[in-house]
């Protein structure tokens, strides 16, 4: 994983961007990117510190990686995905093609987010959790409305552990309990014990999560 | 926002394209480009007027914008989104990451899409509509079957100040009321009466929305 | 059809990459391309036999193609596409904008993928099947747990003339039967029968698919 840093030529790192040993930033990627906010965004607007990427991380084809972000060590952001400003990426995370890691959001170590998935602002995913394909978070119960929204949007929080399937919808400010399982297609709208399995819409615990699928066993 | 046209050295700007003041076309975006259809396809096949982008306007990095489609003053096409042939938009929208909005599409001022959204070809959108991350819209019952289906492609009606929580499904030629509120991962099948909350699979109404989140409140 | 090989200058197309007459790659696009896969992942790790694509077939602007796979002639790559490794994609198939095909998949003469589809690794999609936008597919009960699921990862097989509506999620290994109809916003946990409509969350069947929607009378 050490080694010298490559850059495609078709790639642009912003100035100030800090690459670890061994970093791989392939074609078209766009690391370090300010954020061009509309006039109504309700986004901190503060001056945002340099993009960190860790040795041995990889910034796939078409990817953007947003100041104010710090990437760990052997992560691969997939082609085509968007990592916005101030998240906070751990070792050995994977950012599937075409993802959108929305900004202030904290995904720890091992977890896997995979193809076209899309995870909202002010989301915290822990360790070792997997995100299925197309996965869609949300955190504004007002979509848009009122002053109280503010202080209120509020991503979910996802437990060491817990799985969530294909297409599965999340509700605002859900948390999705250790080890937990949301079936494909699921539209969660209520938190999600630990080590349940939860299906439908609205989704409805259905079983325990079997042992040897648990962290521990697999 | 008024000044100088910025266009980045990697983006592609097609030849005819207006660009008001102050427009901003950041890395990799490609700007008034031609459709290049399928021998099969069933859209239009006219010469294709010059992209106009109005004063003001920025259009992200790696976003596509098609000729023949008009933009407004003030919007902001996200990171990674596409706007197709002979698309309004008017002042003030923005276009969240990663989201396509398809051919022969209007959208009203004021509008936020927000990112990974799917607005087919043949929708209106009004004023000051809000779509949540990753809602799907859909235009053909037939899904590329019969002829009787050339003449009645149809996408959503969304009107003025309704909103579409995340996830969501709207079957074709769907209308949307006013000020309406379709929750997260909702698969509307019916038409969704003014200022009604609906939920579920199929979208059921489920009460009013509240006076508080009503534009003339908000 | 035939006629030179047009390059935007701004794309890639990496060495051994085989461009059958008249084929168009647009701007941006990536062509040829080798996996840069995780430590952790579970795809092969063979080298890769060089990309072939077909005569009068067209990469479009910001699509990414890897190595090791075979495009037949006629075939339109979307926008900000992505077909990754060891795809076998027939003659005259439209892979919509932004839309995934995942590695190890078969895609049969004639299917249309439209936009923002996610077609999972291990599909078989046969003739003439038509994927409405945003479809979501899955291979993996297990999501990433157990050894048992490493011979046992397997996408949907869609038979000849099957259509999927838009944001339908199709759970893994599932047979949907030619001539099927998956509604709109669907969660198909169980085979479909051949010429059979199927709705809802779970999908149940609900009606025969109508005569003159069968390929042989469209």
């Amino acid at each position: 994983m050490t080694g010298a840093v490559e850059i495609h030529p078709s790639a642009i790192v912003h100035p100030g961007t800090v690459l670890g040993d061994g970093v791989k930033v392939l074609e078209h990627a766009v690391v370090g990117k300010q954020p061009t906010l509309s006039p109504r965004s309700t986004a901190r607007r503060e001056p945002l510190a340099p993009t960190v990427i860790g040795a041995g991380s990889i910034v796939s084809t078409g990817a953007i990686v947003f100041a104010g972000t710090t990437v760990g060590e052997r992560v691969i952001l997939g082609d085509q995905s968007c990592v916005r400003e101030r998240v906070t990426i751990a070792d050995d995370v994977v950012v599937g093609r075409g993802s959108l890691i929305e900004n202030d959001t904290t995904i720890g170590a091992l977890t896997r987010i995979q193809a076209d998935a899309y995870i909202t602002a002010y989301s915290t995913l822990e360790e070792q959790v997997f995100i299925a394909p197309c996965v869609v978070t949300t955190n504004d119960n007002w979509m848009g409305r009122t002053e109280k929204r503010l202080g209120n949007m509020k991503g979910p929080t996802i437990r060491r552990g817990a799985r969530v399937g294909g297409g599965a919808v999340i509700c605002p400010a859900i948390e999705i309990g250790e080890e937990a399982f949301v079936g494909a297609g699921a539209v969660v709208t209520k938190d999600v014990p630990p080590r349940k399995v939860v299906v439908g819409s609205p989704a409805r615990v259905l079983r325990d999560v079997p042992a040897d699928e648990l962290l521990e066993s697999a």
